[in-house]
């Protein structure tokens, strides 16, 4: 294993120092924490909080400020944040209208950020939840039942950001999580596998001709496991299953979102961007935004997704573009 | 060889071909030629051109727009660009106040800069050059003959930028870019090699337990080959490098660029972040911005660099401060 860092265990604490330090005219770290809360705190403002297991940077810490979210809890490599620690977040992010908390679907992390939400229930912080499921690779997976959450998060991170930011109640930003919610749809693909630090070793194996379709962001399997195809090819293979799960049509409009998964080059993303772009167009959807970039990674694995978020809504277009101040939207 | 590609002749076209239509809210390609501009031409400004080989994205394209480049050329992969390409880029910049390149320090590339500007010269289009050579690893190397230019020229790009906008001529451009070179200062570290998609295999071979420090971009020969050390003695090897050559003492302040090389996660390049904070801070040099990602990256090499911009001039935090609108800054 060639990784840059220190002690195994210690990847999270100095990753997190790391962040800090660098950035910190925007996020600071709540003393004692694992928490990354952003600086400018707007009064009467809903508070924003996701988080989960580290190894997915720049998410989600990498999206707290301004505009997007309030605070961000990391936890473990691969592992969910204790409930203590989700408190801490939310704790810090309450102005008295109330906390959304933000999860991907994985078993630990929804019943994490549940546990949490009974604290500050006790506590009398209003919160509520929104359950992110974009992955349509499979249902029920090594750490999930149902549907994983992805990169897709990402995308409900920066609309949900910018309805909070505009004064929206806790209960609107609910509805409107929910909506986000069933309107996006990610599917990936990994080339290599990647290694978690404390493991030391790869968690699965692909051949040097192999490449796995529908992976999840911990390496969890998908659902079908082929030679290395060219770019059109892979890009048919993930936007034809999406296109179905939206039942996209003729003048659809959608957010298009390329994402590397760690050590996948951007050319390698736009050269993918660019076949995507074609196969949208020639089934005459309207691509209103891409997006290209690291954005929801798996540590050091090859490989990429693709998200289509069918915009319902036109004013969610409004919303993404809506500038913000963190570290990496 | 596994990346998501088509035929290996055409990753730069399709590269292309995927920026442009990605960002049409940003950049365009000039059609027929290698070139991405940027949208919004401001009358009367002093153009900005800059390129390269491609493999370094998000450079040079992903730099282009308001606030940053005028246009960005891109040569094959690890290639210059061709006079004739960076002529197209320098008609399309110029508005009558002339056209400022910024040239990576490479034979090729300051060879055919300089062609373009002299075809620029004979149209009387006004063209001066600003060589960018940050690279304080090696003197003279496979394609250079002095220092390499490296990851600083991102910072060049960036205050030049904030220079230009503000309506700065080109001689006061050429001058702040030939100060600014002096004082950015870079050296980086490879854990594994790049591969050219036409070449088909890694340029070179590390082993498992082994990295070169001083490597170039290119994957050109470093200083010192060692074992896998810790975060904290890696950035121990850099960055005291980096102050002895920069001359950095108590009081000095900096702005820190940790620069990923394509396949490094950037949980690793937060660690290592982390610990070249803790090194300046025990110097006692203040460090007045940080960046840390992919900003000039080896296609898929594993790797860091570490820049240090010296700030003798308090204005160009403000320069670097200053809002762009380009896909990757």
């Amino acid at each position: 294993m060639k990784k840059i860092i220190n002690g195994t265990e210690e990847v999270v604490e100095q990753m997190i120092e790391g962040l800090a330090k660098s950035h910190p005219d925007l996020i600071h770290r709540i003393e004692g924490t694992r928490v990354l809360a952003r600086n400018e705190a707007r009064p009467g403002k809903v508070g924003l909080v996701s988080g989960g297991g580290s190894g997915h940077e720049p998410a989600h810490a990498g999206y707290v400020g301004k505009g997007m979210l309030s605070a961000a809890v990391c936890g473990d490599v691969f592992t969910s944040p204790t409930p203590d620690q989700i408190y801490e977040a939310i704790k810090a992010s309450d102005q008295g209208k109330g906390v959304l908390l933000i999860v991907k679907n994985y078993t630990g992390d929804v019943m994490n950020f549940d546990m949490a939400a009974d604290l500050a229930d006790a506590d009398d912080i209003k919160v509520a939840q929104v359950i992110v499921d974009d992955d349509i690779a499979v249902e029920d997976s090594t750490f999930t039942t149902g549907r994983r959450g992805v990169a897709g998060t990402v995308l409900v991170h920066k609309i949900l950001g910018a309805a909070a930011e505009a004064g929206a109640a806790l209960e609107d930003l609910e509805a409107l999580g929910k909506k986000l919610v069933s309107a996006i749809k990610t599917l990936g693909v990994a080339l290599s596998p990647c290694t978690v630090p404390e493991v030391g070793h790869p968690g699965f194996e692909l051949k040097d001709d192999e490449i796995e379709l529908g992976i999840g962001i911990h390496g969890e399997p998908g659902f079908k496991r082929e030679k290395v195809m060219p770019s059109k090819e892979l890009a048919k293979q993930l936007y034809f299953q999406l296109q179905k799960e939206h039942q996209l049509k003729a003048d659809d409009k959608v957010v298009v979102l390329v994402n590397g998964m760690g050590a996948t080059p951007l050319m390698e993303q736009y050269i993918f961007a660019n076949d995507v772009h074609e196969l949208l167009a020639d089934a005459h959807v309207e691509v209103a935004e891409t997006l290209v970039g690291d954005y929801m990674t798996s540590l050091d694995m090859a490989g990429i997704s693709l998200t289509i978020l069918k915009l319902e809504d036109e004013k969610w277009l409004d919303m993404i573009h809506l500038p913000v101040a963190t570290i990496a939207w």
